[in-house]
């Protein structure tokens, strides 16, 4: 039976808690209390924020923020990540159960309670089976592009709450069209508390810090009080709907009456109907969420010298998710804002996580008649503040000074989220990326090579002035040989060997080959067959250790009309000094077209 | 204004027949002559058949098979290819039109005449925009799968008729299970034929040859005979079907009343819900029929030491296509057999086609009324003897030999067509490869290499015994670096890093790097940046041309820590005299992790 200690460390290995959890004091305690006040500051705004951004009731903000902290603590292993909802997902869950419900109804809140479990269940399920590398596929180019252009699409859906006006839609042709279709019905007072809210959290960003600083207060003060900003912009204009009843007398529009007390337990839908209208979403929502997430955590993690597990992260999240899903949230990933205030204000373990969940989960017990008054402009202000930043096009600058391939994948995806939506951009985004990099290696480059005088090294002849031997073409491929280039293998070969009259000898140079896989190997037993024909003998050079225990499981190696060498040096030594090949053909060439 | 012959050249980059056609003679006429015969003979009984296999009246074989014919003497490449209807294309056909109408129906021979239409403008725009490299993304393996499966479903689909009995299904378990249900109502008489049929065409194939090889035959004449077995038997059967009148008397399912005279003007449907439905299926018959025909072509054209052009092959099974669509036809491709038997009856040019589309158009006008009492049980015999040579599970056993990967891809292929049809099963193959392709090259190999003593060569520390300095890692990574391996590359970089306190140099190795993207790019310069903080210089060797052009246009070399070695021998020389690295970080590390 283990002990106490061995118990633990395997409990670690599932659930990271049990770890650092061992090592907790009263110096964590501290630090992590101080981070966690800071951290339920700024989320109390933000969670009722991105609830409206995802079109939901603004409580349910506050609730995808508690369970789901407290499982990532449990499950996570980064120390410093904070998880709940956040912008581009919010966005995405809004995309994904738009169409499915009216808003304000309960369908819609079945829906995305429903999108959460799914989306949990499928990163458990990539975090069991360790498919954390597939969201690899999802390029740095291509997650640059679809940030930016989700939030130029986040910001220009908010702008009807700062108007006042009832307008919408998924792309930004809809959402430009709404806009100006109803622009006339824009409400005044609205629009002051929503451009007084937007310029005065662009103050508190750009001109708060350097203010207080000239003051003399210290940097790290200064950096918490600038992060409440959007409380101020709560509190002031919270107070002012109240007190002059702008709601009543104005029209302007506020989150309204906001129920009080726990999380409620709520259960996802198991309608097929609903599970087929989700599941695609579900799964963008979740690579897309653990994309950024495991990018903050591991930048976080980075500066303390520490490690995250990328199929742990998939668990935690997951964990988070069906958290959400459970007690009347929606979609949540750890946040970049939020963590790296937590980082800054100091956390020290998960369980500052746990704390802000303690403070937000007061915050729903007493707090929520406060915001009744709370004008949805305000909100909206602090989504447009926060998205602009995401918004940086110098992605498409840096890729096509670079490459011409990654600027073609970013574009597209920009103009696809922007034109059709997040879930088109992104898939095609992807899509494109692995379209590009088969294109790229399903086109190798391979360069006729000759010695370098007096060297044991061979070159480009096109690009060194090498000497090369009439009767033996040496040709280097600078790629895997696979299905995907097999035939251009063949086609370009042929074409190189066809203007060589005098030509015995064909050496294939694979330095740069680290696999062959079954079509390639098809292809070379055509070309060594068809070279065999014409008298010419097939050889090959430089062939790894891998490739070669590969080869010798195949009857290729048999068939060979020529040799394998182990350096390109001694092919050409050997070669040089051979009589012509009079084109005996190998022992079995039906048996090796049949195949 | 060009001369005469300036201007066919320029005809003939388009449409090739500008270029054999001036050089025809009264000899080449002679060979295609003889061979358009013997192809016609050979097609007459196979055209109706595999109308009857894509659940078509039995006209629409012979009129898929004359227009398309002279379009692809026009346009293709190959100058033995014989296009028409083939059991493949012919069975995907069944499955993407036999939910749309009832059998019999008008509109199913819309659905047929619009998938090909469909078909047709698809390869047309492959061709046009040069994309035939797409079809290089079907593995050796999946194609071999896939038509032995397909074969498995024809055969299986075929015995309905055989037995005489109203069965049917688009995978082999509902093929089973309706076959069996039905097993009870088979006719005595068709079963007859239908068995008697399938023995004398397996007899033909197999025994045959060697008898009037014995009679003292000429090779190419018993060949011949052999060929022409399934018209023998469609006049027998025929023959017997009227003079005992089994349809009437016993009733033995018979052809019908076929129409007769030329193939009739079609129109496709426009109709967008047909579209929606048929343009699926249609981008997979193409791309099958592509890389079916392709592999043909290129075959029979080795042998003559002829090319052939793919991306201009396109263009021709595009133009086929298009004439199906317009003359009452349904999807076509170049053939295996009949272009093998084209090819050995000595065609010498395209115009063997049209002479072929030529004799079936005087079968068209005037036979037709011989076929009405034909069993259909025959042409059922006819195609299960012509797919049983298809199926060859040997594939099988080669993949798993040689290589899990593509046995993977391959057995999930086979299931996939026969459990859930052909298109699911063609999808899932191509998908499966690229996904193993991409999964294999997103882990790249990687290994610390020392110096072999007393050589300027670099070996693996596992494989070899070499000298290493204990300031000094040399990693070689075995891939091109991209999106899907940068982020594992850091990974394994930095915990290589992390057992080696003495450690003041890292040079990655790089004589297999064929491509480093933006991601690898940013990976990379978040590893100098890391490293950096350690304490650790940063070097690459043996970086590519390409690769190193490429790497001029970044910032990223004037951040390198360290430097960029040609060789990796001058890297030990250097490396192993220098002072230890203390750790300046490089200038501006804050714009490096904003990129």
């Amino acid at each position: 039976m283990p002990n106490r200690s061995e118990l633990f460390d395997r409990l670690a290995r599932v659930m990271p808690v049990f770890d650092w959890g061992r090592r907790y004091d009263r110096a964590a305690f501290g630090s992590d209390l101080v981070a966690a006040v800071i951290v339920t500051i700024m989320l109390i705004p933000q969670s009722l924020a991105y609830a409206l951004l995802a079109g939901l009731p603004a409580e349910t903000g506050i609730y995808a923020s508690i369970v789901p902290i407290v499982l990532y603590a449990i499950f996570g292993t980064s120390r410093a990540l904070a998880v709940g909802p956040v912008a581009v997902v919010s966005l995405m869950t809004a995309a994904a159960i738009g169409n499915l419900a009216e808003p304000g109804s309960p369908e819609l809140l079945v829906a995305a309670i429903t999108l959460a479990f799914l989306s949990g269940l499928f990163l458990i399920v990539l975090g069991v089976l360790r498919l954390g590398f597939l969201a690899n596929f999802l390029s740095h180019p291509v997650v640059a592009g679809f940030i930016t252009a989700s939030g130029i699409l986040i910001a220009m859906s908010q702008l009807s709450h700062i108007l006042g006006i009832r307008a919408g839609g998924a792309t930004l042709p809809d959402l430009v069209s709404s806009l100006s279709t109803h622009l006339g019905e824009a409400n005044p007072v609205t629009l002051a508390i929503g451009l007084g809210a937007t310029a005065f959290l662009v103050w508190v960003r750009k001109g708060l810090m350097p203010f207080l600083l000239s003051l003399g207060m210290t940097p790290r003060l200064a950096g918490v009080l600038a992060k409440a900003g959007p409380v101020g912009a709560v509190l002031v204009t919270t107070f002012a709907a109240w007190a002059f009843d702008l709601s009543g007398r104005f029209g302007v529009k506020v989150v309204g009456e906001v129920p009080q007390g726990l999380p409620p337990l709520t259960m996802p839908s198991f309608s097929p109907k609903l599970w087929s209208a989700l599941v695609g979403p579900a799964v963008l929502i979740s690579v897309i969420g653990f994309v950024e997430s495991v990018s903050v955590a591991q930048t976080l993690a980075a500066r303390k010298r520490q490690r995250i597990a990328p199929d742990r992260e998939l668990i935690g999240l997951g964990a988070a998710n069906l958290g959400a899903a459970f007690t009347g949230g929606f979609p949540v990933t750890g946040g970049f804002s939020r963590s790296v205030v937590n980082f800054d204000a100091g956390a020290a373990t998960p369980a500052a996580g746990a704390f802000t969940a303690l403070g937000l989960l007061l915050a729903a017990l007493t707090l929520t008649p406060l915001i009744e008054h709370l004008p949805k402009a305000t909100l909206a202000a602090t989504i447009v503040v926060a998205v602009l930043s995401l918004v940086d096009f110098s992605i498409l600058k840096k890729s096509w000074t670079y490459s011409r391939a990654d600027f073609a994948a970013v574009s597209l995806t920009i103009l696809l989220t922007l034109g059709a939506g997040v879930e088109i951009g992104v898939t095609a985004g992807v899509v494109l990326s692995i379209l590009i990099h088969l294109y790229k290696s399903s086109r190798p480059h391979m360069a006729v090579v000759g010695r370098m005088p007096g060297t044991e090294h061979f070159r480009n002849v096109e690009r060194y002035s090498v000497e090369t031997d009439p009767a033996v073409l040496t040709v280097r491929v600078d790629e895997s040989l696979y299905f995907a280039n097999a035939r251009y293998l063949e086609d370009r070969l042929y074409d190189m060997v066809a203007g060589r009259p005098g030509l015995r000898h064909v050496v294939l140079m694979c330095p740069a080959v680290n696999e062959i896989d079954l079509s390639a190997l098809e292809s070379l037993e055509a070309i060594n067959e068809r070279l065999s024909a014409l008298g010419v003998r097939f050889h090959l050079s430089e062939v790894k250790g891998p490739v070669m225990d590969r080869l010798k499981t195949s009857k290729f190696l048999s068939h060979l009309s020529g040799k394998v060498f182990l350096s390109q040096h001694q092919a050409a030594l050997e070669l040089a000094g051979t009589a012509s090949f009079t084109g005996t053909p190998p022992s079995h060439p039906q048996e090796r077209t049949a195949s």
